[in-house]
């Protein structure tokens, strides 16, 4: 694990904040990690998260791709088939997904 | 960066959900990173963080202490000195921190 030093680390840093309200987002981090796992449907992610509506779900994805984090597309089947998945700026999302898994399977498991 | 693999990663996990809600609330991320910096009193940590109210930084001072991520010390000056830190599990935060610094400056700095 890699510490950041006070020389490292200003106190506070606009980016940093705007992307903590970004992944901070009720469900957003559990959808994230979800997508990274390679799960592409709407119906999938929803069945991989208990609890969360579809609503919710459906309005989670919308500010994710208004973010450029996830990409929505439309493949020409019959019936039309809609694929959720994480652009570039999206997938670099995994460290911090990392990071935050270890740090709960170190901290909140053991509450 | 350590992407992490359909096979090590579950698509979804309660301990990581429970983790970003404990990250995600508002101002929540601005406040660990502040501490980490090495911060601690009260009116030092709101001064580093513009918009913070000093309510809001209270309330989630008192979230953080009951989640066992900070510390709170009341040194027997005169006047009485609050000081505020980190705990171990709050300290373990840094890899978080670290890595949604990254993907922020990688990434939010050029919207």
């Amino acid at each position: 694990m890699n510490n950041p030093t006070e020389e490292e680390l200003t106190p506070f840093c606009p980016y940093y904040k705007r992307a903590s309200e970004i992944i901070g987002g009720r469900w957003t981090a559990a959808i994230i990690r979800v997508l990274l796992s390679g799960v592409t449907h709407f119906s999938e992610i929803a069945a991989a998260i208990p609890g969360l509506s579809d609503r919710l779900l459906s309005q989670r994805l919308k500010e994710l791709e208004a973010e450029g984090i996830v990409t929505r597309t439309v493949v020409p089947h019959t019936p039309v088939c809609i694929e959720y998945a994480l652009s570039e700026k999206g997938r670099d999302l995994a460290s911090v997904v990392r990071a935050l898994s270890e740090w709960a399977a170190r901290w909140v498991e053991h509450d």
